[in-house]
């Protein structure tokens, strides 16, 4: 069952981290105030701040029921149900704030549900790359073990920064690279444990699945991003509505190729407790938190934003659960601290 | 005989980098190249250049030694006598180089031997610092074993930071400041193991010594700057004479402290062989290597030169002794080499 529930805990980019932005606004040394910027900037400035903030807590309490969840006893409920009602819940929640907006602002071009080929095919293609990654997902671990998976996760640091440099054209300072490659340094070592150096004997297939799967991730991300970006002033809930119902689909299809005999035969909802039930709830939200930063921030500040979530969650599990943190967690925390406030010294350089 | 060995280690300075002033000349990107600067400041740069590079060597040498000798049996010869030799073939070295300039030159007021109490009389505080530390040295092993306080000993990176603001009063910039963060982390996770974790349970009287050792340490190096900078136009060789006439002098009071029974009944080169010889010979040499760079570049280059040297030693390990490398190593040497870039980066910042 560990894979499955890594998987479970990859779909919403795995680990989280603070809005750097952030920084900008509490004067912090060496970077201009708020209150030198125009209140449209500001207005912007908080929305993107919310949603960041909002994704890191999310994460980190994902990350923390997944925890509490491991420590309750194994749950034999099926993945692939568990993320189709998922994405029904994301779903029915984007449709629940789109009937508001309409009631209060009537149906206008930019919210209204109806959408063009032109616009709506680019909608299942990051659906698409996520359950290629996820099949991929059952083969590597014919190579790494789960814990060894988890540090190959952190070339998704990398890909990101790559693939959203190549597609999205957005540049980083040479500062912010740095700062980037330190994060990824960092949330590796924060992982480190007695056990990690097997990774180095991971053999060429495994390292080739593990840079694949980096790479469809990270570009699932941007692409998603790109789509979002594209038409600005459409409604972030129709945008969510599309990419969901694609998901949605998606997931049936994993349903009935992994776990078909599965459901016919124990149910739906075989093995569901309570805690799977908040699980679901939290990856909803957290997903929703996901295209809110995508439309508001960007694939940097998630990135950064899920690193610090892991580095909170490993705090919170010392009071919550009774873990100790090792010496090489607080050498991890302390450079991703300090690429935390390079991103942001960096943005200067520019 | 293990903490003996490490005292040993640690004389000089311990671990190694390469000049971050180097990259300046490399026309690294977004610094300064060197066909920009006057002739003098080139020669200055290439002076310093030499004395960094030939430090970085000499302590990466030093640390085979030490392993080579590890390897090839334990020695039992008395530390405290081959300190005394390595000061003492320091001032031979240094007399030599005298006698040279003052054949070629003449004898001038600023090579002359002769001094002044006003300028000799700070001489003998770094060896008396020295002296104090590696006392402590002793009583440190009650509370931390070898391995952690290899660990402890990158306090000595923050230690000597702190100092060289305070005393020298010389400012880095804000990301050579997150450099200086980065480059003590960087080095403390490639040096992590199994056992590393054991640092944190160090009980509070131990951290206290560290972090007075660190003190200690990042004093006497900053202290030694100070003198040696105090008077630009006096030869090197003339101060580097008197440091060492003092440290000789300190190394009889320790040979009497804590040797004496020894070396009367084995006699005072007792357990003496090829591989002692060469590691006193290197000892020398790094030692009068630390001196130029004092004097040509600083303690913060110094500093960066030894971490450096300390990752190119493990490298080397692996063709010599067949070690292995850990994913930590890998993690700790890419941290460490951001950090050089951040120093040479974070200059113009200044």
């Amino acid at each position: 069952m560990e894979y499955r529930k890594i998987k479970d805990e990859d779909d919403d980019g795995g680990t989280v981290s603070d809005d750097i932005e952030n920084l900008r606004g509490k004067g912090f040394p060496g970077v201009a105030s708020v209150s030198n910027v125009p209140p449209r900037e500001q207005a912007k400035w908080k929305r993107k701040t919310i949603v960041t903030l909002a994704l890191t807590f999310l994460t980190s309490l994902q990350a923390i029921l997944i925890v509490w969840s491991k420590r309750a006893g194994k749950y034999e409920y099926s993945v692939t149900t568990a993320n189709f009602l998922v994405e029904t819940l994301k779903c029915a929640l984007s449709l629940a704030a789109l009937a508001r907006i309409w009631k209060n602002e009537g149906v206008t071009d930019d919210n209204r549900l109806s959408t063009t080929l032109d616009e709506v095919i680019v909608y299942p293609i990051p659906a698409l790359l996520y359950l290629v990654k996820n099949l991929l997902q059952y083969y590597i671990f014919a190579y790494v073990d789960a814990p060894g998976y988890q540090i190959l996760k952190n070339l998704n640091i990398i890909s990101t920064g790559v693939l959203y440099r190549i597609i999205l054209k957005k540049k980083l300072s040479e500062i912010q690279w740095a700062a980037f490659i330190l994060l990824c340094a960092g949330c590796t070592t924060a992982q480190l444990n007695s056990r990690s150096d097997q990774v180095l004997q991971t053999p060429l297939p495994g390292w080739i699945m593990a840079i694949v799967m980096a790479l469809l991730s990270g570009f699932a991300g941007v692409y998603t991003e790109a789509i979002i970006k594209k038409r600005p002033s459409r409604n972030i809930n129709v945008q969510n509505f599309w990419l969901y119902i694609f998901g949605m689909a998606f997931n049936v299809v994993a349903i009935l190729v992994q776990d078909f005999d599965a459901v016919m035969n124990k149910g739906f909802f075989h093995g569901y407790s309570i805690i799977t039930t908040l699980m679901i709830l939290n990856h909803a939200l957290s997903g929703i938190a996901v295209s809110m930063v995508m439309k508001y921030a960007d694939n940097i500040v998630k990135v950064y934003s899920t690193s610090v979530a892991m580095l909170l969650t490993a705090v919170v599990s010392v009071f919550l659960f009774g873990f100790n943190l090792s010496l090489a967690f607080f050498l991890g925390a302390t450079v991703v601290s300090v690429s935390v406030y390079l991103h942001s010294a960096g943005k200067q350089q520019r």
